[in-house]
């Protein structure tokens, strides 16, 4: 999906593919571009750089995961061929399906916070940038114990890098390097990272935005549009059960259970705060399906009860293409803390939970989970009350 | 679906079902009930009478729909046989399909609209009412010619009654009847009706409220959630194709088609205006089918494009009871015209949107069509600023 | 599921139901019914008793599963609450989720064959029965090791009896009872049972007829309907996603991941040797899931390879009724099992194949699993060469 | 499609593609290949000239369909843009959404036969053919009157072609041309064409094999295989609701409603004679949806009612493509027709019932629709009471 939206942003430079799915794209406020308006960044001034377990090149990478079309890879090579990754902070305890060679030497945790962080002073100067937002677009990891002593406060956390406490994930570290570095961060996936007390409160400290978890893309997307509805026209949910499978690279990680319980955590939550009640039986499953590559396919059954208590269902299902979706988001996740940096806004980005199957929350609290009230309020907070009006499309 | 709601009221009070598909129910302003806040009459004070062109009491109608199960039916016989339907105002060149012998004698319209009047100024009598709406659930009717001389102006509609033109449509005498009588007018079906500028410039000139048009329950319903998501996703809709089973009467009245192109209006407008571009392969098919009964059944296709031009594909299979979706809603629709009665606001209730599939605007201008946003609406309209919390459920 | 066969034979004797799902109902050969042409017995000639770990009467028991409308339990209810399950051979380290005081007192395995036994002859004697049938509907187990010496042979299953070797299972006592007492044996449920050597050859030493096992009634039954048109449309099929929810208490049982698998084995084996080639993306779900009750849902996902090599896709939503699908079924066995019996044809009944998901087959080979082609083998057995016509339904 | 088809046997000419979807690949009798057991004609032996509206060469028109993939395209390309076809025997009024101006000059019906007889002996010398074959794969023309009294007889025919008699529609011109010229013919499409007396005697009388109508692909295809397992396991089909939305020019064609007549007509008369009662609501829909292009989508509705008299729903979503099914079809016709003639087997060919949605029948009586009984009587013309042994795929 990283290597999906480098080439996405390219083709959109070449202007060879169109804006569909970038929400933020032919934005309006009072007669002015989005950009104009606010001064976030354009597509067109987005660098890239990244870390992977896997060395090979962003064109290598496309070809193999088969999401452009044959005429779009020929169109991106120039520019993907170009684009190596950097040795990256793995562990292979954290996420047992995906493995590669291109790994930062050192083991220690420590040692690994201070590659990432040297990577992020490099590119910053070598590409005289000026802001820089780390996404943490790896695969996902197992669940750690988030109630871990060195993930409660950042003193705890600093000594822990120095235990190499494996509490500590490497999602941890690429966040911990960002903040440190003052670089703001986003968490695209399931991995717990930024979530816990140490890292909110040390981003707040420091005054660096953070935002996530896990990028709302396809089902849970579609259940939080769905449940307000349901709520609305006080049609009870009695079960909901949604399935999905998909083959790609993210299936494979999900195969182990260990990291897919990080999944299933962030998916399970979204529909009883939307609802007002507990709906007991909301069942979630994710199968890799190796025939779906990355056009996955997500399948909904929903019981609900209305008047007189009489039942009736609706199946959904919805055949999206993973990258597709997350990509765009991902590109305006960067856009939006870039923003959020230049006005000095630090700590737990609340009006991000657009974006995210599980919001964090700077205390842990219940997020806002409807994606049209979430979409309220990032509008509120980039346009402060004036009227933000959209595109052609 | 008339007979649905009268049972479900009354299976209300015997507390016999739970509130489940009545939107208004539990929910609470500043800690009071809605109901003391506003002066929402309550589901237990309404009283119901009506026409129709079968004669049969309320219990032999439930029998046949076949809506309520078997304990249901039991429960609420005491009352419904009790209630006998007046002779109707029809007139079959209107509504091939639905016919019925329980008529008023007198066919010319004037008479027709006489015969009206006499029995909301009888039941008014009889029943001691503090407040009266007639809401319209009778089958559909086909179109009439909207561009007709006599539906301009509501002097061009008077003597358009005493010429006896057939551009007025059965709907229309109920109408015309309910706002020279000081009553509330609600259309819950897709025939044309008040939503003509005769009866509109009428409604307000009297200071009748008025709303319309065709309940939103099923397939539309779901339309004005997904759209709105959709547009928000920056997704470009490229088709929707949409069809619908049923087997009960309504799908009896529009297996005519002169009947169904009136449905097929309401259904066609939503999509284009949420999404702010006209989707040129929008296809909404209605078919009778007997084996569904009132168990009706939404299949929707939606085409979509996303990043980098890809195709994505959603379908959603509903499979609703239409009278159970509909029913509660022309309860709500009765509490809050009668509301604006009391408020003493005449007119086109623009902020009823969230009911039609189709609302009238009192210039014929494109309406709000969104679910998430007609419900502000409403709420803001309702509470007057005050925040509305949901109940339990 | 018993219950539901109990009652429809009822129903059906009292004429209050068709012979819907009753595939041999109203068959003829040469112009003579079934029953005329075969000897086959007729359905309100069979009599019914059985054992259970729940100990209520078959009424309490029908009025809990919800499975026949109020109408019809009121029909059947002068029958069912006059039977009430004898005394069970249970074993809850077989099957963990369902649980009942109705058993055996004796714990051994030699003392439940003894206690079953006794059952079988007192039936026998005190019904006066012309053949009796003894047809496995229990909750599925466990599976034991297949490999287990005592399952090898006769003598030595005798010797585990003796020794109270948990190899051997509660099914395979009843299998066991049943083929020493002469008594057809036929196995509905996934249970390994009487699919092991010792049993296969006990029942041909003895001549008596076995078959099994686990009924082919929904998503099954489907996919070896769908699979040989693909084969002999030469569409490939790339992979075939299926699931399934349910909440009943058969759900309930496969809530256990242990019973589970017994369901899974049997279910995977199918596509396979239809096809002529491995589908390695072949996968099986079933979710315990309680808004469903016995109104299983089965939803197949299929991918399939065609001219050029170019993809296609399959879904099949089958809304099904477990046990409505499975009774008449279990009856069709009895009959036909009795029928083998008439005819002095013992062990493995290969030509009922068309009833299950896992053809037991008298060495192991691998069986026919293709519908049509299980249905020709049946007709072919029934009349010998002769047209079996099938009735106006 | 007939392009898809010209390419696909360019592609496997060139090892390019597999044999997915070609029923007949790989079959063996005894040991022997197909080919060799019966005297089939190789795929490579094919050679394929033709006419249409359209005069644009065969890679114009496959850059255009969209079917092939970028790749295949360019694979196929030698050969494609050499073949051009020739004038057609059009007539507007039968076809109104498909025009062309590559048309036969002389309009009368008796010229149109001439040129294509010309045709047909002209491609047969300079190809220097063992056989000839013409099938139509034109538009679907719209439902003449079966009745016309120059359709009658092969008299009646002749002399409706000298006085231009406008019952005989385009396609039967081509029929009656390749009958005469003693070239064996099939018809798959919907289009009437050789379905009458008049045809059908000539065929007989001439000694020419005739195979029709309108190839058995997609939703028929499913149909006939779901139908026999419903009667096999006696699930009542009470009604049965068919979709089918498609974007490709036989979509176009089909948007016409007196093409779309014969198309229903074709589609509606499977399910009875398989069941063995009419199916009242049997619903065929089908809709021109330009998103989908050539990659149609079937959605089946199905209500069954099982014992008990309980009911119970299949839905079948069958996303096909639509040239992807038939052209392989298309192939395998061809080779049958061909080995008819070499074993001077004229008239009907019954055994190809397996091939078409409305098999022809010599007197017009009911055919045999179930796909795997058709597919025997295949099985056995081929092998002559041999064993057709499928291939590994
Ligand atoms: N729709 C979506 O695609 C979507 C939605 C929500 C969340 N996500 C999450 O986004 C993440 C990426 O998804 P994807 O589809 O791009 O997966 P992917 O497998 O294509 O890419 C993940 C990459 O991360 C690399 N990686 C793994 N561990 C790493 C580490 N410690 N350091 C650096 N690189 C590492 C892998 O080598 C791989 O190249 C996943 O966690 C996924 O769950 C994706
Ligand atoms: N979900 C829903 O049920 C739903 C949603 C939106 C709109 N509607 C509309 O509501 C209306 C009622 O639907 P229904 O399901 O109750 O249909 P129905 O057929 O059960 O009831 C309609 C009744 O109207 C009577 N009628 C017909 N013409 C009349 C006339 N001129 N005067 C008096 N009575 C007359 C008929 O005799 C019939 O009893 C239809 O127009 C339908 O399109 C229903
Ligand atoms: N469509 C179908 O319903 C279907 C299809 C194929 C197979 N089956 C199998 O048939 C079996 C019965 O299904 P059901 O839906 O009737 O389940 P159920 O749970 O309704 O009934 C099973 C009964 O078996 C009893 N039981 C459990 N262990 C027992 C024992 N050792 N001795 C005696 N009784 C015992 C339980 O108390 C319960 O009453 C299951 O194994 C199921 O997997 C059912
Ligand atoms: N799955 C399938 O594709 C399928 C299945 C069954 C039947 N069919 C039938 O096969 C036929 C062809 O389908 P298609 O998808 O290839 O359609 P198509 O529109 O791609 O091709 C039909 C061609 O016929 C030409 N044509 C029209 N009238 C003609 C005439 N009188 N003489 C010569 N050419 C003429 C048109 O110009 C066009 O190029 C249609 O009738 C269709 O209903 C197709
Ligand atoms: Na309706
Ligand atoms: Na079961």
């Amino acid at each position: 999906m990283a290597t999906t939206a480098v080439a996405g942003l390219e083709l959109l430079r070449l202007g060879a593919v169109g804006a569909d799915g970038l929400p933020l794209a032919g934005l309006t406020v009072g007669g002015a571009s989005l950009e104009e308006a606010t001064g976030l960044v354009g597509y067109d001034e987005l660098v890239v750089g990244g870390w992977d377990l896997d060395g090979s090149d962003l064109y290598k990478a496309a070809e193999q995961h088969g999401v452009l079309d044959l005429r779009q890879l020929q169109q991106a090579e120039p520019l993907l061929s170009t684009i190596t990754p950097w040795p990256a902070a793995g562990d292979a305890d954290f996420c047992r399906n995906v493995t590669g060679g291109n790994v930062v030497l050192a083991e220690g945790r420590r040692a690994q916070v201070d590659a990432v962080r040297a990577d992020l002073r490099r590119f910053r100067e070598e590409q005289q940038l000026d802001g820089l937002v780390l996404l943490n677009l790896a695969s996902t990891e197992r669940w750690p114990d988030p109630a871990a002593a060195c993930l409660q406060t950042p003193e705890a956390f600093e000594a822990g890098l120095d235990a190499d406490d494996r509490a500590i994930t490497p999602s941890m570290v690429y966040a911990y390097a960002a903040i440190t570095e003052g670089v703001g961060y986003a968490n695209f996936t399931p991995s717990l990272s930024a979530d816990v007390p140490a890292l909110v409160q040390l981003a707040e400290q420091r005054g660096v935005p953070i935002a996530g978890k896990d990028g709302k893309t396809g089902q849970t997307m579609m259940k939080t549009v769905l449940a307000p509805a349901f709520r609305s026209r006080a049609l009870t949910v009695e079960g909901w059960y949604s399935t999905n499978i998909l083959g790609n690279r993210d299936g494979l990680a999900l195969d182990d259970p260990a990291s897919l319980e990080s999944k299933l955590q962030t998916k399970a939550k979204v529909l009883d705060s939307i609802l007002g009640y507990p709906v007991e039986d909301h069942v979630v499953r994710i199968d890799y399906y190796r025939p779906r590559g990355d056009q996955k396919e997500a399948w909904d059954a929903i019981d609900l009860v209305g008047f007189l208590g009489q039942r009736m269902q609706i199946k959904v299902d919805f055949q999206c293409r993973d990258s597709i979706l997350a990509a765009p988001l991902a590109v305006e996740i960067v856009r939006l803390v870039d923003l959020a940096q230049q006005r000095g806004e630090g700590g737990v980005q609340r009006h991000l939970g657009w974006f995210f199957k599980a919001p964090i929350t700077a205390d842990g609290s219940t997020p806002e989970h409807a994606l049209h009230r979430q979409e309220s309020e990032l509008m509120d907070w980039l346009a402060g009350g004036s009227v933000v009006v959209p595109g052609p499309r």
